[in-house]
């Protein structure tokens, strides 16, 4: 197994590069995960390594597809690692085949939604209640950010997620319910939200003007007076829950 | 305004110890939090605020109550604070007053959540649906560790939350249900979890077999087949929901 003991090596900046630049990602069409789950994710999503740092040969898992596998030095590993700590392996995946959203989807939509810690959660929660796609809208934290990636905890090697345009969200014509505060937003209690899609604002601002324009009406989650908010991904969760049970 | 400028100043020492130590933390009987975001919010809740540093008065709010105020050099600031990039206020806040829980209250129970974002979540999220209580059990983050406080957005200052050992747990003799997998486990849909307490284990194991031995029943959020898991705030989102609303 060849070693990689120099930052430059062509793949440590690569992997390097996917991981800091998401431009890079979807220019090359890969992305870069990390640690020996993520790794047993993929493989059973079937989607496709085109590489792997391990720190030390005994880290990789035996009976894995082939793929191109190389050991680093610690240093090459610290480098490459989106993490402070490295994990015993890092890899990049292809990103799965990006498919057009069509409007018979039923979709969860955020919007702005800037932390990828939250992103990651809510295609989590989607995968597990098996919403059809998750559609990014606005400055929102990317997919394939590492951070992003780390809190799906696989879901997205399965989860249907597209960035799309104002332009691109409007044509879809959802039967779309923005989650917003104010005087005339209906409590998600009074309706029947089964089979709707949902769209989540940003932490701080909420839902955008432009994309509560799309949205049918607004609909709040009750909750006791004098709290302002939810986290975005604890609000996701609830109102996924409440369109697919 | 006193300035200061050595790590070595007393309270410079002691904030940097509230941050980094929980021992410290209880012991004192305070914890350290950061931003205006969380100021004002203490303030808001009666807090009783102990010291402030800030980077440079100007940051400082006006009509804030009285406590004391210290200009921090940003060599000052950055040691004591536990985000790498200092904001420009960190201040130290008394816990609010502990009380024992008692066996009427409708409750949560984290049972080893070691993330304290997911800690802190969990606690937003019981403040925004008044669930009397929060407890912790096992080896959770600690509420007051400065991820959890930041994570509460606020919550921390009115969101009743108690460390319990597992007597302290089995004495309460809550009606409570299990968030668990397993064959045995009911589907919430099927119950009416209506004024119920859950508890929800950690995000690698679940719940511990001594935690679940206190439930009367497992139960589990339906998912699509092949998903494991929620992330651990989401799930407790889902079922705080199902038991207030």
């Amino acid at each position: 197994m060849e070693k990689i003991t120099s930052r430059k090596h062509p793949l440590a900046a690569h992997l390097k590069k996917l991981g800091t630049d998401s431009t890079a990602r979807y220019e090359r069409g890969e992305f870069l995960c990390d640690g020996i789950k993520l790794l047993r994710e993929a493989v059973a999503s079937n989607c496709v390594v085109t590489a792997a740092l391990t720190s030390r040969d005994s880290a990789l898992p035996t009976a894995l597809p082939n793929f191109p596998t190389y050991v680093a030095s610690p240093e090459v590993m610290e480098y490459v690692s989106p993490l402070k700590s490295a994990q015993d392996i890092i890899f990049a995946c292809k990103m799965p085949e990006l498919s057009v959203p069509i409007s018979t989807e039923q979709c969860v939509v955020l919007d702005g939604v800037q932390d990828p810690g939250n992103v990651g959660t809510v295609l989590r929660t989607a995968a597990a209640f098996g919403i059809d796609r998750v559609l990014l809208v606005g400055n929102c934290a990317d997919a394939y950010n590492p951070k992003t990636v780390r809190a799906t905890m696989g879901a997205i090697f399965r989860q249907p997620v597209t960035r799309v345009t104002l332009e691109e969200l409007a044509a879809l014509e959802l039967n779309l319910f923005g989650a917003a505060l104010g005087a005339d937003a209906q409590p998600i209690t009074e309706l029947n939200l089964r089979g709707a899609s949902v769209a989540i604002g940003s932490e701080g601002r909420g839902l955008s003007d432009a994309v509560l324009e799309l949205c049918r009406a607004r609909v709040v989650i009750p909750m006791r007076q004098g709290t302002e908010s939810l986290n975005a991904a604890a609000a996701a969760a609830i109102l996924m829950w409440e369109i697919r049970k």
